[in-house]
């Protein structure tokens, strides 16, 4: 039986957490936290980084930055998890949808800046599957309407844009902020577990302090203040450091992962067509800006009832592919207060696309095996 | 030098997080998590848990779960932890804060009527150091005027209450709601993490989707509808398995630990006066109605100077006593929102009260070796 995810484990995890526990900080912001933040912002030059106990927690980080409040309105794609919408609308704000692009999932960018209206406070891009939003033709929207940019990064760590400038800048580093999972179904993973990115120095000072339940409790601790109280808004946002030393193994691992997810996903490029040739499906593609972190491989097959047969075929050979995200505009939650556009390619997708199994420790022959199977 | 807190490991925590790690599934919601929660559920008889990654997030679902909108008024003490208000102020409630007790730091239940009004919403009690509020007196408030009441119980784990009808009740288990803290400063332990406890069954479905980010995959996984999606409010709510895995490593012990605690709490008691005869202070003292968890051993100074010196005092012998709460009317976020009552008892341990190290390895000639340091 080839499941669809299997989280990967570098062996490292549970020595990292002996060693948290050894030092006596267990609770957040110690010594596995830092340097899983210093990694971070030194690898992918993000100005800060601030773990969280999951993305979704990071958007809502995002969401209090920007002082969403009641009304404001937020641009997003509807073709995404619901965290993404979620974190916004716990604010208060309304969420306008963009639809698909319709070779992508992602946002269509050409669609965006039809929907701004005076009470629009932000922009989120989703880079799904790991590949990348046009980001200079959302950036240059953005600051003609002097609006914020997030970005769900949720599935890009280590995935990259190269836009007019020629320079490849990490997803996550080009938005004023963006927001990273490490959900036991991403590239690296501590089970449940986030990164609020932040590119735009205005938020630092203030996103700490959220982060640590609306006190200063980091300037406390940096000897900036005599004792620390309650200055803001917050929350509790910040994770054990056993998960962030369960983290940090993976983080060290990093490179190896990559390779590996890589391979598997060129493999699956080289051999679907053949594989599934009783199929018809279009294969992912990949902008000429964009990089391919190797987070999923998916197929769109031509219709619903074809992928409903696709997944049933492989079901019955051990193979588990599964689809993705229902389309929030039509949620039972959000379908009244959604402005009634029709959104086909996002309904599209929630139709036809299917997401191979895809695990570090996937090995290309069991899946030849399986499908050799009656 | 014996520091206030040190978190105590029992040694099972990595075996049972490499068993998690084995069984594939590391997100929420796993195997760990559901033995804990049905741990809590048989042992102090809550309809229902749910873990959460803090004591402020199951807070948060219990002001989610209360409908708290702007305006609305919410009853608490003022000497309590930041998260009881921020949890509630999140959803925009307004706190009206109660004076503590003068004989103890809990709020003093005479003072809870008086503020009532018709915007009125929630009763939060805090269960300071483990002792109980008195909860008959509490909820005859709360059902006087149709109020909800939620146990900040924080602190107060395995701690109960016996009330007129004699029966004694486990902290937690009384009010509508309440809320439970895990933080490696807890008698048991994970670095962060709370816990939600429901003793009112109108609350327990939608408890589960707030608990996972507002879908009903609950549902969906126990068979009850065939797809899950976006049905309400929520958030990720949920911890890690790799945390549950270290909470129940420290659950498994709880029985040895209480009673390694209560014997430092003894032993504190009969050895204070004594030991500390060159101050003027007051020792805590037990209502006839609650018990003892042995969370913290307090003393009240007579002054601020008072306390001041004997902190110094200590911190000079390498014993590390510390103060607690700020008053939360007086706080930079608050003061301003508040209605100006003045809250002296409130006031009076914020200066006067300091908290002993306390914690499970921590030996009694140690502390005395420690004082008889020149």
């Amino acid at each position: 039986m080839i499941n669809f995810n299997k989280p990967y484990i570098t062996g490292k995890e549970v020595h990292f957490i002996y060693d948290a526990v050894a030092s006596g900080h267990i609770s957040g912001n110690g010594k596995y936290t830092k340097i899983c933040q210093k990694y971070f912002e030194n690898q992918w030059h993000f100005k800060k980084t601030l773990l969280t106990t999951s993305c979704t927690d990071a958007l809502e980080m995002c969401a209090m930055l920007l002082n969403i409040k009641a009304g404001d309105e937020v641009i997003m794609p509807s073709y995404t998890f619901v965290s993404t919408a979620l974190a916004f609308v716990r604010q208060g704000a309304k969420i306008v949808f963009v639809d698909s692009r319709n070779d992508h999932p992602g946002m269509d960018e050409n669609k965006i800046e039809e929907l701004i209206t005076a009470k629009t406070k932000v922009i989120v891009t989703v880079h799904y599957a790991g590949v990348a939003c046009d980001m200079d033709k959302i950036m240059d929207i953005a600051n003609k309407h002097e609006l914020f940019v997030v970005e769900d990064a949720a599935q890009a760590i280590d995935s990259y844009y190269t836009g007019k400038d020629g320079i490849k800048k990490a997803l996550g580093s080009i938005g004023h902020l963006a927001a990273f999972s490490f959900h036991e179904t991403k590239n690296i993973q501590c089970g449940e577990g986030g990164l609020l990115a932040i590119n735009d120095d205005r938020f630092i000072k203030r996103a700490e302090i959220i982060w640590e339940k609306g006190t200063n409790r980091a300037e406390f601790f940096r000897g900036e203040v005599n004792k620390y109280g309650w200055v803001d808004i917050g929350s509790s946002f910040l994770p054990s450091e056993v998960v962030a030393a369960f983290l940090w193994a993976q983080i060290e691992n990093i490179d190896i992962i990559q390779k590996r997810r890589l391979e598997i996903w060129d493999w699956y490029s080289q051999h679907v067509d053949k594989l599934f040739e009783d199929f018809k499906f279009t294969k992912p593609s990949l902008p000429i800006y964009a990089t391919n972190n190797a987070h999923m491989y998916y197929l769109v097959l031509s219709s619903f009832e074809e992928r409903t047969l696709f997944i049933k075929t492989l079901k019955d050979k051990g193979l588990f592919p599964v689809f993705h995200y229902l389309s929030l505009h039509k949620s039972k939650y959000y379908s009244d207060k959604h402005d009634g556009r029709q959104l086909p390619n996002s309904d599209h997708f929630e139709e036809c696309l299917v997401r191979m199994p895809f695990y570090y420790e996937l090995e290309e022959n069991e899946i030849l095996k399986a499908l050799s199977n009656q």
